[in-house]
Formats: structure tokens, sequence, C-alpha cells
């Protein structure tokens, strides 16, 4: 089916390949995204272009992940009959679209964006940030533009660069008179971020606190097994404490049977409840959830002649989409053609 | 002749498609590049793309210029035989180098660029300059680097950016460990720039003190007679001032006749010759200049499709060779290739 003729929304959501996925981007996205692919036209872009903004220094590791992050999409569940995977260097057409839209945006406009500011502090680049990096909301613009999808899939803190790309989408249509390119709208997911399995806020594999999905039954036993629970917690009969004890939360985020976890609670803060009696209980869920994932993957790693293929058609396919939208907006905005 | 064994330099010009080109530009560049085509492997590129980056709100200035530059450029006798000329919005490797490089250069550095600091100030963009001007030197590297041009006419207030470029050349080739991209030199005109009729500094049609090549038998006439001489010389008998008189400027500039040049000037200032005695040899040196360039150009501007031919055929050429150089680069730096 075109995407013109479909009538479901378009939904653009993807990874920058960084490294490996983990259960953080299971319960934050993957499975979100396994439910989408029905509803939606759903487009999953492997932003390897973006991951540059901040490892000019690492290309390598960029090219590596592409081919990563892909078999962790086809392990949970992603159908490339469903959903287009393609790779955001393949697109030549957002790279022209992101020089097109910095023109529409100040300097100072970027320079205000919460979540640029944040990450600047959290990478440390001071003044030295990369032009790459700065613009990189421009960037993401041009992405979900590109593909005039009216859904995007973020984090609560990203939500500023949907209001960066609606402000970008406003301004082109003022001037062109029509509404050529749609609004978006932020996906918001219910599931906050996972922590890490050391408690702090975010998982990440740079901060050594990730559960990969392609994990081996022994790291995830050892992952769970040095879990941050309640520190004060020293006996089983001792009171705990449910709240931020990570083992409580990723039982919230994996565990489907909600009266025993709820029950769980009530005698782990009466006491008698030891922490190695709850990490079992989601350890065994962590490992019936983890193993057909890690075995879909290890099978598809002997195939990666045919996951090239999956991402050769689906950025051919992505490759004839964004270049329309290219030619329909400079066609709008009366720019030269040949 | 391939771009590979062809061993002549390789060079590297253009002009911002926001006005057809005027005597400024004719001494300026013009006249060189009508020489150098038979010395070095030379592309013009007709900028569209960096012109937006500071008429973002008038696309259709830039468009409807982009055919008046190559009929400027083929009347002045820039032959398609020798040079390719290309329009830069039909080159999309060039706008994917351009986020590439972006990021290897931090904020800090491009907003120390001189130029960038010069040009903000005279356009008063303030704290308000949109994202694609900061960066335009950033795309200049671009376009340089994509020709593999070693040779680049720039004027003397120009000359950083070809320093910008050469910093993410070395950067580039550092990281690579061997060099892929060559550094470029500026090749700086001898003659600075043409002042405009009224005096002022530089030839500008928008400050309305330029002569356009298009110019009519009049209209030359009329710039000529306006034209901005030493307001003490009131009289033909009174001793006047050479230096800063736009008529002596320019009989500089376009009077072949050095010997005679000289005399007027000695003669004019000891007093006894008038301005419009001047203003009329001046007048004749630019009507026969202009004259066959204004009827090649009004004959051109009746085969458009020619001209279109010439930039599409043009344009093609320069795709494939930017093309070859992002594939080098990207396999050079170990990016991912489908």
């Amino acid at each position: 089916m075109s995407i013109a003729t479909d009538q479901r929304p378009v939904i653009l959501t993807g990874d920058r390949t960084t490294g490996p996925l983990h259960l953080g981007h299971y319960v934050g996205s993957l499975k979100n995204r396994v439910a989408l692919q029905d509803t939606c036209q759903q487009f999953l872009l492997l932003a390897d272009t973006q991951a540059l903004t901040d490892n000019a220094g690492d290309p390598e590791k960029v090219r590596r992940n592409v081919l990563e992050v892909a078999l962790d999409y086809l392990a949970v569940g992603i159908d490339p009959e469903k959903t287009t995977i393609c790779v955001q260097s393949g697109l030549p057409a957002l790279a022209e679209l992101t020089l097109l839209y910095m023109n529409f945006v100040t300097v100072a406009r970027l320079e205000r964006n919460p979540t640029i500011k944040d990450e600047i502090q959290a990478r440390g680049f001071g003044r030295d940030i990369p032009a790459g990096f700065l613009c990189y909301p421009v960037a993401q613009a041009a992405d979900i533009t590109a593909f005039k999808a009216t859904l995007v899939p973020v984090g609560e803190d990203q939500a500023p660069l949907i209001e960066q790309t609606n402000e970008i989408v406003r301004r082109l249509n003022r001037q062109i008179g029509r509404p050529v390119l749609p609004e978006a709208k932020a996906l918001i997911p219910d599931m906050g971020r996972l922590p890490g399995v050391d408690g702090k806020a975010k998982m990440s594999k740079s901060q050594g606190n990730a559960i990969p999905l392609s994990a081996t039954p022994d790291e995830i036993r050892d992952a769970v097994r040095r879990m941050y629970t309640d520190p004060n917690h020293l006996r089983a009969s001792d009171p705990g404490t449910v709240e931020g004890n990570v083992v409580f939360t990723y039982l919230d985020a994996f565990d489907d049977d909600r009266a025993t976890v709820e029950e769980l609670k009530d005698h782990y803060r009466r006491g008698g409840l030891g922490d190695m009696a709850v990490k079992r209980r989601l350890e065994e869920i962590l490992q019936t959830l983890l193993a057909p994932i890690r075995e879909r993957r290890a099978a598809l790693a002997q195939e990666l002649d045919h996951v090239q293929d999956v991402l050769r058609t689906g950025t051919q396919r992505a490759k004839e989409l964004t270049q329309a939208t290219l030619d329909e907006l400079r066609e709008a905005l009366g720019l030269f053609a040949l």
C-alpha cells in the first residue's frame, strides 16, 4: 500500500546507532513499536548520521552498531513487512532538508532548547559543542517532516524537539501559504525511563548499568543479583522500602501478574520477604522474556545478508518517500529545479 | 578527459544567485575565469543553496537568479566545454558533506570566523543569525573539498573561509591517517574590489551603485555621468584628485592603454581637464566592453532551453564527482554503506 492511500497515521521513531539496545529500550519503546506496526505506517530510522554528531571521533562504533540495532529490532518482533527499517545515512534528502531548515532557525533558538542545554552539560561540551550537535534538533525536524510523520514517540525530556519541529513546520507553511508539512505530536509512553540496575536514573550501556537484549542467561542472573534494592533492608525480617527499589521497579515493568506484585510489595514493606526471593522471581521473568529474543537474534546474526537486504529494501523505500517530500517542498517554496 | 587523468589544477568558484552580475564581478573574477578555463579544470557553482542562508524569506529571488547568473557566465565567454557550470542545489553530496563536517567544527570556532563576524554585522542579524548562515563556512568547505579543488579564487576578506576549509581537511586527514582530501589555496586577484559608481567601497546591486553586465547603452551612459569624482574639482581648470576618484579607478580597471591613462591623471592633477572629458573616454570603453556581452546575453536569453541543457549537463557531471568524493570519504572514515 502506498503511503498516500494508506490512511493510518505515520509514525517515525528510531535509535542512534551507538550500541546494542537493552531492556530500557524494550519497555520504553520497542514493545510499543511491535504493537504500533499493526495500526500505524511505522518507519524506524537507524540514526547513524545523528550518532556522529557526538561520536565524530569514533565512526567505526557508529557503523558497527547499525547492524547491531537492526538485529535488535528484528529479534524483538519488528516485522519488515509492516515496518520500514531504514538507514539515515542512506537518505540524502534528510541532509538537504536539514540545511534548508537551518535557514529558518536562529542560533539563539537552538541554544535555548532545553534538551540541547541538558545534553551539552551531560556530555561536557561546554563552549566546544560541535556545530552538528547544536543543530541536531533541526536534523530531527528534517527526519520527522521528510516522512510527514504525525506521531513521534519520545521520552518526556525530548518533547522540546517536537516543539522545535513544529515551529519549523509552521514557519514554512506560513511562508508557502498552505500546509505542505503536517505538525507532529509527541507520543510519550506511560512507562517512564527504566532505571539502571544500579538504581541510577537511566539505563545506559556507557554507564555499565544496562541489561542488553542479547544478554546471556549468566549475564541476566548476575545483573539481577547486583541490582540495587533498599540499602537499609539488611535482614529478610526487616521492613523494606519498595519506592526506588530497582527490583520492584522492574517487576512493575515486566511482571504481568499485577496482583502478585502488589502482594509482594506489601509483604516486603511489612518485613519477612528477603531480597533474594524477589530477585529470583524477577530473574525468572527476565530469563523468560529474553530467551526467545536472544535466540532469534543469534539466528539472524547468522544471516547478515538477509538483514542487509531488509535494510536495503527499507532504505530504498524511505529514499523515495523522503525525496518526494523534498521535491514537493522545494517546488512549494519556489526553488530552482533543473 | 576525466578529472583524475587530467593533471591541471582543479579550481572551484561561483556566485550566490541573488542578482545578475555586474562590472565588479567582471574585473574581480569573471575575466580571470575566462582565462583560467584553459589552464585549469574549472568548476563554477551557481550557489543557490548558500544564497538561501540569508534569503530564506525570498526563495523566488534566489531561483530566478540561477538562470540570470548562468546567462552572465555564458555571455562573458565561459565555455561549457571547458568549464563545468553546475547548480549547488542539484548536488546532494554537498549537503551530506556539510552535515558530516559540522561534527568536526565547534560553534565557538564558527563564531570567531572574521568573515562571518563582519557579515553578521553588515546584515544586522545580531543574536538572530540563522543557523544556516553561521554554518555557511562549513558548507563552503564541503563545496571546495567535494570537487577536491586546490585553488579557490576569493576576495581578500574571504581568506578566513579557506583557512576554515583547511582546518577541516587536516582534521579529517589526521583521523583517517592519510591525505584523502587536498588542502586548498586562496587565489586572491591582483585587482581589489571595484568601488560602486557612488564611490562606496563595494559595487553591489542592493546598494544601487552597480553597472550590470546587461546594462543598456543609456544605463551605462547615465551611470558614468553620475559617477563620483573629486567633489572639490568644480571647474575644469581646477587641479583635481585622482585617488578615490571613481572615474580614474575604472580607467585603471578597464582601459588597456596605460600610457594615456597616466597622462590623463597628470593632466587632471595639474588642472585643465574636465570631468566630462574623462567620463566620455570611460563611457566609450565601457560601451565597447559591454556591447558584445549584452548582445550575447540577449541572444542566449532567447534560447533558455539551451542554457538549461548546459546546467543539466554540468550539474550531472558535478553530481558524479561530488558523490564519488563523499563515497570515498565515508569509506575512509569507516562509515556504514548498504
